[in-house]
């Protein structure tokens, strides 16, 4: 059978910046020991707060490769 | 009857550089078809990945408009 | 009974720029009357539309903080 | 092949009266322009707020309509 | 043991007037066969269409019961 | 920062005639300790039974109102 | 009152074969004590694995019929 | 066709004590009446609140049981 | 502006045979008027029954195309 | 209009025990302040780890009261 | 403490003839690297077009399997 | 770039005891492997019937760990 499969993976990345910088993050890290990376789809989007304001941006992304 | 209707229409907006570029985009595709467009709801956030970083965001967004 | 509780409070922040922008604006909003906010969950990103273009982003954020 | 397929439009309807009436004006409005509507699900029921009142009932409907 | 126990069943009422025809129509049909009903839930709200009209409200409701 | 922010509050309106009775009911109680309040969303659809029919229509809603 | 009332019902079918055989498996054996049986709705795909195979399609269906 | 086929059934327990008791009582009242119970799958979680305490947990469960 | 956007619209597909065909029996129809069709997404699985037995298996998918 | 209407707020307790007792702490810190509290429902379920164990128990509870 | 744990873990499998092969496909790929795999669950289905026909259904499934 | 990244693990731990006894046993079993764990969310509550008891609470949590 040679239909290509992919894999799933779920992971959180952060920023102080944005939304979209905090989604970059979490696939640049998953890049240092995955490959064949070909799209992400958002879970969440959540932050951290510290004295009044938006101190991290934070969302979870899960991330598709082709399986080997 | 005279109370206003609204149709909901949906688009894929993509950007290489944030979500709300994305989002900006797609309302600007439809605004050269669609007129009397009034507010719009993201449905889903994605992108895709080549190199191991993220190449393109997308977002799905639904539009509204008063049908005349 | 000395266990933490936290209460959870729903604000619509909007921004003419961006979806991050306007979820820390509800943030900042919030934290004029409330105090010890620790962190926010995005429940909805929507948007108001004029001229075929966007010309506000709206994020409805959900924000936990201590109850003392 | 021959097996009928259906498409699905969604209209927002609205109404001083109730959610009832909202949906029919909905379906009215798509009268005008679509054939053979079959069945209609309700998406959405929100409202405007004028005075402290009620002001319009809204509904989001999903209508499907067989393809000729 | 003697906490209550309730039971669910899922009905789907239809009413020409209104939802909340529909629903009450479900709640009576119900009546005929069970006792001890408690409360109901709207599950889903969908119609039928003839004609170009609303012909038929269709409500699910959830209807919970005291199992004796 | 001047863009406006709004804040959304839950409540359950009742009425013994109908659902959409029962979401005016809701808006029409916190008309009385709030100010500004611009839409609402229906979040839930109950009821209670007695008796075999339908004794109370119960709707929960989302009131968003601008923060001053 | 003589609007129609339906009543569903919940089922979980199965197949060695496939979903689609899986949900007709489940139809059919509820057949065999249920009349006037007139649509159901998928709700939830799982499956058996043994062996490092699927051994079994598992279709839950929500099966709606005319209470008489 | 002798592919097994499952049928749901939804209760709620009731407890004093805890959710997982609550859960354990509805499943040992349908044992009553139903055989060849399988599995559950906790639909919802609630509670009564009287003098401002917990008074009653609710769970409400999804029961499956063997068609004989 | 040259980021590409898509247009996503909803059919549903029907077939006496699985649920595989009707899904692809939309996308066919579909295909008699849109160009540039790319990825269907499936939104929910449903059917017929009529005899006790299953008549027609109906798949609503949401289609994207890109729009030129 | 006399029929009554309730409120709805969020909170989250905690618990190093357990969903059980986190449900139960964010109540009766509620009740501090709150009269006329009538019911809660389980909103979400979380927890902090160190150390390789559960540490804390977290229920976000929505309680409902009457408004006077 | 004995009591059994599982992992799971998302896959999406291809194939250019249905969803349960594609579903299939998933599987069969893990179990060259998976031990004890023992259920799976449908998370998502879609697929590709070309051509403006169905060329790849593609299925997401979620495998579960007994951790050593 | 030195936001921190967390990775998210999916399990289902099991206990004949109670809901949050299952939970603290896939924690505890993933801490054998796994370093830095920090929070889980409960994804799913399940469990296994015998002899018309509760035999086996199971509860699927998410385990977010940081990613060195």
């Amino acid at each position: 059978m040679t239909d290509p499969v992919y894999k799933k993976i779920e992971l959180v990345g952060t920023s102080s910046t944005s939304f979209s910088e905090a989604a970059a993050s979490a696939i640049a890290k998953a890049g240092q020991t995955v490959r064949n990376m070909s799209w992400f789809e958002v879970v969440e989007q959540r932050g951290h707060i510290a004295d009044g304001k938006v101190q991290q941006y934070q969302v979870t992304v899960s991330i598709g490769f082709r399986v080997e």
